[in-house]
C-alpha cells in the first residue's frame, strides 16, 4: 500500500468511527480481534446494500426465490461439504513471541507460492529450505514451530450439554451456499421453481481467520450475499456467461466506477469447477475480490446425495431428461460491498480554502436522506415548524432532526453521513411556508414551497 | 393444549413445510433440533415483520436510532451482565432412557414452584422430597441422577487457535442488547442523540435451551428485535408507560387481533427491575409471551461501569444534572411475531362444500403482492403476454409469475402463501388489453385495464 492509500484507508476507518458508521467490538473491554460493529449511519447502509441485492437478485428475477437457513446444521452437512477435512491453513508460531502467522502468506511475501495440494511434510520442507529468510512480523525473529494445519471451521457447544464441548462439536456455518444445498429439494417440492432457478440468501458466516485484516474487508463473523442458480448441465456455460455480464452490470447500477472494478481469472481451479472469475473493487489497498462468480459443476449436489443418501436427479419433462443440477454461483460479502461504497463516496474537496469531507453516496445507499434543522434551537416557533416538517416526511424518508450548533457545522456533519438533502426552516418560513433546501454534492441552495416539498422530494429521489 | 388447538399447530406446521414457509433445519440429514430454516415465503414474511419494526421503532421516532453489533463479544461483557454465573439452568437426568430435563419445570408440573435463588442442595432437597411423583417424559421412570446446573450460554472457538475449545471459550450472545449497551457511549459520541434515547438492533441470539419446543416459539438459534431505550431515572416511569402504550399498539398496527392479547405483569422481579410486563399472544397453545417491556433501572450501565471501568455518567446541561440512565426495553423474537402473524393468518372457509385454506395476511405481511397467471401454459401469445404483466410489476411488487395446473389450482395455492391479488391474462386480455384481478379474501374478481392496472394496484395497497 503507497502511503496516500494508507492515508485514504486511515481516513476512512477515522471518519466512520467519529460518525457512527462502524466501531471497533467490544471497545469498552480492550476490543474484541477481527469483528465489528455497526453503528446507528452504518446499519442504514448495510441495510440499503442487502435491501439492493434482495430487490435485484430476488425480487425482480422470476426464477430467483430467497431462502433464510439458520446458521446452524447438522455437522454432516460440513463434512459433505469437504470443510472439516479440507478448511485448513498452515499455521506456524513464533517462536520468540508466539504471534501465529499463515504460513501460505508469508511464503507468498519472499516469492513463493505454495501449492493448495501440498501436504504438511512438503510445505514444512518448503520453510526448512527457506529458513532465515521468513521473518515474524511482530518481533522480526525467524525462528519457528514446525508447520501445523488449522481448520477454519468455527466450533459450539449448541445442542451439547455434556461438560466437553471438543466433544461432537457443532459447527457455526463457514459459508451461507450449504443451507441452499441441504433446501434444494424442500424448495423444489414447495416452491413453483423448476430448473433452471436460483435460492438466494443473506447471512452470517463464520472462519477461523488467522489474520483476519484490512477492517471490514476480511473479518472472523462476516455476512454473505449469495446466489447459487441450479441449472441444467449442458447449459451451465451459457448461464455462467450471463451471470457474469448481469453482476457486472449490478455493481455499476450500485454506484461503483467501472474504472475500480475489474474480473481477475483463476487459474488454478479446484478439481470440479468449471470456471472460476472474481469482480475485484480498487479498494485503498489495492484491487481485490469483491465477489466470487464461480461454474461449480455438479459436485455439491453430488456430494450432499452421497452423505444423506437422498437423490437429487431433475427430471426436466419438457426435454425429456435426468440429470444432477450443476451450480453457478455468485457469492459476496456484506462488509466488502459496504467498504467498496465507503471507498466509492470518500471525497475531500476545496471549499474555500478549507477540506469539506462528504460522503458523496448514491441516494438509494444514503443512510440518512434528508435531515431537518431548525435555523437555532431557542426558537420554540422554528423548533415546532422543523419538527413537523420531520413528522411529514419520516414515513417515507429516513430522516434525522439536528437543532445542535450552527447551521455551518450541521451541514458539515450531514455531508459526513452523506445525507442528499437539508432542509432548514428559518425566520422567513414563518411568513412564507418555504423552507431552504440545501443539496449535498453542489451546496446549492434553493427554496421550496412546503406543500409542495414532498413532491419535490419525490421527484428527487426517483432521478 | 386441547386437541383442537393441537391439530391447529399442526396444520399451521405443516403448511409451512409444504408451501416453503418454514422447513425442519438439515432435514436430508436427519434434521437438527431446535433450529429452523425459513423457505422463500417465511423469509419474505420475517423481512416483512423485521421491516415493519424496523420502520415504527427506528425510522418514525426522532430520537431512536439503529445498530447492528456483532454476535461475537469480549467475553467479559457476559460476566458483566451476569450469564456467566447465573444463566443455568437445573438439570437432571433420567437414569434409564438418558433424556434430560429441566428439573423447574418438571417441579411446575406437579404445582410446586422452585424459587430463581434456590442453590443446588435446595433444589436437589425438593427433588428428593418428591420422588416418585417426577415422571421422565419420555420413558416414565422415576430414578434421576443429581440435579446440576447447566449454563446457557452457547461456547465457542472463534478466535482461539489451540486445540482444545473449553479453554478460554468466546460466547455467542445470549441476548442482542448487550450489543447496545457495550455501544452506548459510541452512539451517544458518534450520533446526535441525548437522553432520553433509544438504540434498537434486530440480531441472532443463541440459548442452550434444555428443552427447545413449539415449533418456532422457542428455539436455541433465534432473532431478536430489541429496543434499549435510555432514560433520566426520574423519568423511568412515566416513559415506560408511554413505552408500553405504544408496543400495544404496535401489535394491532401489525394486524394482531386485540382479543388475542393480553398483558401479563411479573410477580417476582429481579432484584434491579422496577417493573416488568410481558404482552402475551394467544398462540395455538395458549396465551405466551410475545414481547418483554421492562424498567430496568441502572443495573444494565452499572455493570458494565463496573466491569469496564468506563464512567456511564450522563450530563444533562439543559437540567443541570447527572446520573447513570435507566434502561427501558421492549424485547421481541422474530420468530414469535412470525408464529403469531401465521397464526392469526390461518383461516379454513367452507367454499362449495369443501374447505378453502387461505393465510388472510393483511397486505404489508403477505410474502408475495400479485400473482400473475396465463390461463394456459401452452398458449405463447398468453405466456407472453402474462410475462410482460410480470416486468412491469416486479420492481414495485414481490410477484409471482406461475403457469402450472388449472387457474383454480393455482388460486388455491396462492391462497395458501396469503397473495392478496392474482392476476390472469386470458383470451380476452388479447382483444381488450385488460386482466381479471381475484381478490383473496373475497375471491371476487374484476376486470383491469392494463393501462390502469399500476394505479389500481397502488390505491389497493395503500388502503
Amino acid at each position: 500500500m503507497s502511503k496516500q492509500d494508507s492515508e485514504l484507508m486511515e481516513k476512512i476507518i477515522s471518519l466512520c468511527k467519529r460518525r457512527g458508521f462502524i466501531y471497533p467490538s467490544s471497545e469498552i473491554y480492550g476490543g474484541f480481534a477481527a469483528v465489528y460493529d455497526y453503528g446507528p449511519y452504518g446499519v442504514e447502509l448495510e441495510k440499503a446494500v442487502k435491501d439492493f441485492w434482495w430487490k435485484r437478485v430476488v425480487q425482480e428475477n422470476q426464477n430467483v426465490v430467497g431462502l433464510d437457513a439458520a446458521i446452524f446444521m447438522h455437522p454432516k452437512t460440513w463434512e459433505a461439504s469437504g470443510h472439516v477435512s479440507g478448511f485448513a491453513d498452515p499455521l506456524m508460531e513464533c517462536k520468540s513471541c508466539h504471534v501465529r502467522i499463515r504460513v501460505d502468506h508469508a511464503l507468498e511475501e519472499i516469492g513463493i507460492f505454495a501449492d493448495e495440494k501440498m501436504d504438511l511434510a512438503e510445505i514444512n520442507k518448503l520453510v526448512e529450505e527457506n529458513k532465515g529468510k521468513i521473518v515474524c512480523p511482530n518481533c522480526k525473529k525467524i525462528e519457528f514451530t514446525e508447520v501445523k494445519k488449522f481448520n477454519q471451521l468455527v466450533k459450539s457447544n449448541l445442542g451439547n450439554f455434556t461438560e466437553d464441548i471438543n466433544e461432537n462439536p457443532v459447527y457455526l456455518r463457514g459459508e451461507t451456499c450449504q443451507g441452499i444445498y441441504v433446501n434444494y429439494k424442500n424448495v423444489l417440492d414447495s416452491a413453483r421453481v423448476r430448473v433452471p432457478f436460483g435460492i438466494a440468501q443473506i447471512g452470517k458466516a463464520f472462519r477461523n481467520e488467522i489474520t483476519a485484516r484490512q477492517f471490514i474487508f476480511r473479518t472472523r463473523e462476516f455476512e454473505q450475499m449469495e446466489l447459487q442458480y441450479f441449472v441444467p448441465p449442458n447449459a451451465e456455460m451459457d448461464l455462467y456467461e450471463e451471470l457474469r455480464k448481469n453482476r457486472w452490470q449490478y455493481y455499476l447500477d450500485l454506484g461503483l466506477s467501472e474504472s475500480k472494478l475489474k474480473w481477475h481469472k483463476h487459474e488454478n481451479l479446484v478439481f470440479y469447477a468449471k470456471e472460476a472469475y472474481d469482480i475485484e473493487y480498487e479498494f485503498p489497498f489495492g484491487f481485490k475480490e469483491l465477489e466470487g462468480v464461480h461454474a461449480r459443476g455438479d459436485y455439491d449436489l453430488t456430494q450432499h446425495g452421497k452423505f444423506s443418501g437422498v437423490d437429487f436427479t431433475y427430471t426436466d419433462q419438457k426435454n425429456d431428461e435426468s440429470y444432477i443440477p450443476h451450480v453457478i454461483e455468485a457469492s459476496v460479502g456484506v462488509g466488502r460491498t459496504v467498504l467498496a461504497v465507503l471507498t466509492e463516496a470518500y471525497t475531500e474537496e476545496e471549499v474555500n480554502g478549507e477540506t469539506r469531507i462528504v460522503m458523496k453516496f448514491t441516494k438509494n445507499m444514503a443512510p440518512v436522506k434528508v435531515a431537518v434543522f431548525p435555523l437555532l434551537k431557542n426558537k420554540p416557533e422554528l423548533v415546532e415548524k422543523a419538527k413537523s416538517v420531520f413528522e411529514s416526511l419520516k414515513s417515507k424518508y429516513m430522516c434525522e432532526f439536528d437543532d445542535n450548533g450552527n447551521v455551518g457545522k450541521r451541514y458539515r456533519r450531514q455531508d459526513e453521513i452523506g445525507t442528499p438533502y437539508c432542509i432548514t426552516v428559518d425566520f422567513d418560513t414563518l411568513e412564507d411556508d418555504a423552507v431552504t433546501v440545501r443539496d449535498r454534492d453542489t451546496m446549492e441552495q434553493v427554496r421550496v414551497k412546503l406543500d409542495e416539498l414532498q413532491n419535490w422530494l419525490s421527484e428527487k429521489f426517483s432521478e
